[in-house]
């Protein structure tokens, strides 16, 4: 273990998080929230004083291994939120630390789980905090940092790897700092367009502001109560699209502003644009009764499908009131999640696909044993290190299910509550239904069960992998 | 596909099935219910004389197939339940036949779900014949029936392998008859022992007999409304033991009467222990405050966990009030399950022991790229196909399961009755929470999400692939 280039690479995050915290401050600025400035100000201070003490000397062996990427990428985002937290308490906000640090951690996993009750009375400073946490969690922070600050050669592959969303079924690509750029530039762009159309629709700035940094991160952190539910049909569509683009994989738009339209349309993308459509179409033939008309359960059954899939987690309506059916749905959504190399999160629908093949090939093989059958997707063949870390995922998933299931359980709470808490913090989706339905919250969880949804919010983030292995031993022990 | 061999050995279970009837028509007599008697005498009868002109020509070709097993067992099954609810029928007991199909599928896959919601007004016929057959689906038909009609030298391994519960990871027995023989010694053996056990503690002898056989099989069926709350401790602590030992791989109890203790306790049986041991500890502590001592506490978890983990369904309590932890112990020792090898059902523990070591080397993949690992159980190594059939299970498991979830949702019932319906029927435990409680029943369920529930359990009790395969194509294809 290389605790020197650890504890480097941990600096170098605490000093960007000074600098994310600045755009909070000149929010409080604007807005003359004084107690806010003062607040993000001392908290961008101390991650200044902190991330300069840890980054001073630059480490002379710069070699990482595997599970050094992995304990580097677990250990960023535990710092981050850990600092993140800090402007929440001194704003006064919250008392609890564990609130703050739940609700930090649910800011840059892009969950939009939230604590609060009310969010209407925070100051305009903590809301663009909230949302712009999201914004830099979407597409990961360290491949952010990587792309400005290389840290080491070959090795920076480790990270990517353990902080991008998705199974890697395509070869990495060799030149992260270009991939990056490329992906920021997309990112940038989605979210400037969404923020352009919001303004068009006559929506406040300052709310399209935080309503475009919090769907470009999938998150889901709202600055009204009702979430979505007041704003105009045009608004309300334009980001039920915004959510689904960004729960598209980025790269398929290189593809498609190079004109290579068949390449952009993977069967990822279709199977995701199948399961969206059709959830929408069936969840607003369940609901029809319950309004005006047909187009208006459409758009509130689009709305919610697009926000749950995408794991963004807005809302226009309060669909734990919809029909059993739509519920049953929203859950499936919830727990297949977005496309792989987007900012959505959820099991990632190729590892669903992946999943189907598996079982079309096991049922052919049961038919005809002696067969021996490759699968493939989009016409490349899926190793069987692909298909191990597939079902590694899928296990690891269920493990951390149950394990989040037991400890929830010791509240008490009803087993919906407590199942779809699991799935919305696991999926970094935000609402679930019954207590933790649209228009509820957070809040009322025990300290040990915040710390575990929290846990898993980070979890499903990284893709299970890294925050597991800091529980095994051998990932400490040296060679 | 040797569509001549399937139906002769259709045939023959239908011959073996008028003989089944034999039992619940002399109970019948026994009591003087005419009505009964005459119900059973013409089902025996409907069921040899079709069995009879089935059977009545030997086919030539007696080869079968890997996929002609498969369809064997999945057609035997479903026949064997179709036919044995013809008695239903015709006792009047109910009026619909999708009804008598489950509760006869109900009963032949051991699972001891009722469509019934008072069972203390059914002739004693109808007692005995849905016991009985919790008895006989208990250790698998088709292995019964070849144990006494060698159909075809060496590729009745492909029907026993597709019958018997959990995964092969040892070597399958040559000597099939044999085995077979051995087998059904255990299980009469047990069965005998525990109906005497229970009539020394005053049971009355009828009851005893169908407790016996319901325990024996892993059923569950009762015949009283309040299943065997109204007992003595004692003869519930009887019924406790018994469904553990029901739940507990059949080739221990060889090794045991061999003296090889080592051998008789493997990891599964160990596991199983722990688990059954901790979750009734933990849920007695739980539900402490509900009852008079702990030691009372202590008898209502360890009967329930025991019944389902066992996946009996017998109940002492209604668990459907107990808190939220116990609930969720609850549900997942059902979707855990037994010993593979025993009568049991659910995932097997066997399956979650060999999740629990593919995680683990997942891990240590992640960490140590470049090493290879083989994992082991009890000293053998588990190869690669079993690997990939155990993922399958796994898959196949989260296929149906999430069909299932969204054909009951039509219903418009709540989420939890629909999950634990699902968990119930797929593992063959019988009661589940909610509305399919242990006071509950599934009557209330539309004829779609019960014949989809009769599907789960045939599915559950043939491990799913003999009864998912009749909806791939390629199983009815010519070669």
């Amino acid at each position: 273990m290389n605790y020197k280039m650890i504890i480097y690479t941990l600096g170098w995050i605490l000093l960007f998080e000074s600098a994310f915290m600045m755009v909070p401050a000149i929010t409080a600025l604007i807005y003359a929230e004084f107690h806010s400035l003062a607040a993000f100000l001392i908290s961008a201070g101390a991650c200044l004083a902190v991330g300069a003490l840890m980054s001073v000397r630059k480490p002379k062996n710069r070699t990482l291994r595997s599970r050094d990427g992995f304990v580097i990428v677990s250990l960023s985002w535990i710092v981050l939120s850990a600092f993140g937290a800090i402007p929440f308490m001194l704003t006064g906000v919250t008392n609890s630390y564990i609130d703050a640090l739940f609700e930090t951690a649910s800011g840059f996993t892009t969950t939009g789980a939230t604590i609060f009750s009310d969010v209407e009375i925070l100051p305009n400073a903590v809301i663009m905090w909230r949302s712009f946490t999201h914004w830099v969690g979407g597409m990961g922070i360290l491949v952010f940092i990587m792309a400005f600050l290389p840290l080491s050669g070959g090795t920076n592959m480790y990270i990517m790897r353990a902080e991008s969303p998705g199974p890697t079924v395509s070869k990495p690509v060799p030149k992260i700092k270009t991939t990056a750029m490329l992906l920021y530039v997309v990112y940038i762009v989605l979210t400037v367009l969404e923020f352009v159309l919001l303004v068009c629709g006559k929506m406040p700035v300052f709310y399209a502001i935080n309503t475009a940094f919090s769907t470009a991160g999938t998150g889901g952190f709202g600055f009204y109560n009702s979430s979505m539910g007041s704003f105009s049909p045009y608004i309300q569509i334009v980001i039920t699209v915004f959510m689904a683009l960004f729960a598209i994989n980025f790269s398929s738009y290189f593809f498609l502003l190079r004109g290579k339209i068949k390449e952009a349309f993977t069967s990822e993308i279709k199977t995701f644009l199948v399961i969206l459509g059709a959830s929408s179409l069936l969840i607003a033939l369940n609901i029809r009764s319950m309004y005006g008309s047909f187009g208006e359960s459409m758009r509130h059954s689009f709305f919610s499908v697009s926000s749950i899939m995408s794991t963004t987690g807005f809302a226009t309506e309060n669909f734990d009131m919809w029909p059993a059916f739509s519920q049953t749905l929203i859950v499936l959504v919830m727990i297949i999640g977005a496309c792989a190399g987007s900012t959505g999160g959820g099991i990632k629908v190729s590892r669903i696909i992946v999943m189907w093949k598996l079982i079309r090939r096991e049922m052919s093989t049961a038919l005809h044993p002696k067969q021996v059958k490759k699968i493939s997707m989009d016409g490349q063949i899926i190793e069987r290190d692909v298909v191990r870390s597939i079902y590694g995922f899928f296990f690891c998933y269920i493990l951390l299910f149950v394990i989040s299931m037991v400890i929830l359980a010791i509240d008490g709470n009803d087993l919906i509550t407590n199942f779809t808490s699991v799935a919305a913090t696991i999926g970094n989706v935000g609402p679930g239904l019954a207590k933790v339905g649209p228009i509820g919250n957070y809040g009322f969880f025990s300290p040990l069960s915040k710390l575990m949804l929290t846990f898993n919010m980070l979890a499903g983030r990284l893709e299970l992998y890294p925050m597991l292995l800091l529980f095994v031993p051998s990932t400490w022990k040296k060679r």
